[in-house]
């Protein structure tokens, strides 16, 4: 085993080519930008995503706020500044997974088109793919699942996005993909999500058997 | 082919787990920090052992001055807190690629020990491997392949790692891995690297054939 390894190291100058990453993980590399309200289902949609392409074999990772907000991004807070510099670093990490050759799944409200165009920018033309997680605001305010909507109507959270006026959700001109939340389960966003990719080509094998 | 991804989409909450991003990239995911002065070949090695893991099968992938300064840390400068957030970052980072089940490789300078001290505690026991790329800095000076030596000697830079009496090179008291690159050439470097990662367990699949 020793032997094996020490020996024919040889090497290009510069990272492992993008080719080179395909061959190896199967998959053509992309972000999946989940934008919408709070409580619309990205969360969900996401998890069952990774879950999903995770089972059939592809390398798959999600950025949200439980991995983004308490380690990299943990010295922002919630200003115009801070709320920019928070959405620039995950496109920043999200282009470094895809340059890694991953699927990356990005779950924030990511409200505002400036932003969320600015993250586009940094990617290929392909390797970006807006999904606009869509339901009418009462609908996520019935859900609010963690009483944040509450707790916003209540005045005890400020600038909370689709209640304060101040912070206005900017819905998407034109996504890739449009998901309406309101009248699709989530098994049916995924699916939706999955012949996106499939269709386009980003699989570059088949599926793991039996799953 | 429509038919076999739409059914039977089930999930559990929240995310992938580490067990299950082990069986599908074979392998332990781990952040290999190499630390050591300007030229003392860190990039060398990075760019190798990138290549013979991919080549090998594994998913692994190098952050560096590259890929970092000109997009997540762009808007950071050299003061010692922009160096040191600098850092956080970077490990922040290495983090999550190390939880999404990727062997990750840092090349950045990383002079002081309270920065990768810091790093480490972010990870679990054994997924956080040093490495001092040790060189005399005279024969780093000599190499000299940026000519950076040359402009910090004649103060053309200011706080040059190991030059300037403001910028000391703090080496690791106990790092994992200790590589004399004045006597070892980097692919001996990185076949001592591959070995701690075989005799340690890394590697849960043998490499690919012919590689």
């Amino acid at each position: 085993m020793t032997k094996s390894i020490s020996e024919n190291i040889t090497w290009h100058p510069g990272h492992v080519n993008r080719a080179e990453r395909e061959l190896l993980l199967g998959q053509k590399a992309c972000c999946i930008w989940l934008t919408g309200l709070s409580a619309c289902g990205k969360s969900t949609i996401a998890m069952a995503l990774e879950q999903v392409l995770v089972k059939r074999g592809h390398a798959a990772y999600v950025l949200d706020g439980d991995n983004i907000r308490h380690g990299l991004n943990k010295n922002l807070g919630f200003s115009p500044e801070d709320r920019a510099e928070n959405i620039r670093r995950i496109s920043e990490v999200a282009k470094l997974f895809v340059d890694a050759g991953l699927i990356v799944i990005t779950s924030f409200i990511s409200p505002y088109r400036a932003d969320r165009d600015q993250a586009r920018s940094l990617f290929a033309p392909g390797e970006f793919i807006e999904v606009f997680v869509d339901a009418p605001i009462d609908v996520c305010a019935q859900r609010d699942p963690k009483g944040l909507y509450q707790k916003a109507l209540r005045g005890e959270i400020k600038s909370f996005t689709g209640v304060s006026p101040d912070a206005p959700y900017e819905a998407p001109l034109s996504p890739e993909l449009h998901l309406r939340t309101d009248v699709q389960d989530a098994a049916s966003c995924v699916s939706t999500i999955l012949h996106y990719l499939e269709e386009r080509g980003y699989f570059l094998r088949e599926a793991k058997s039996g799953t």
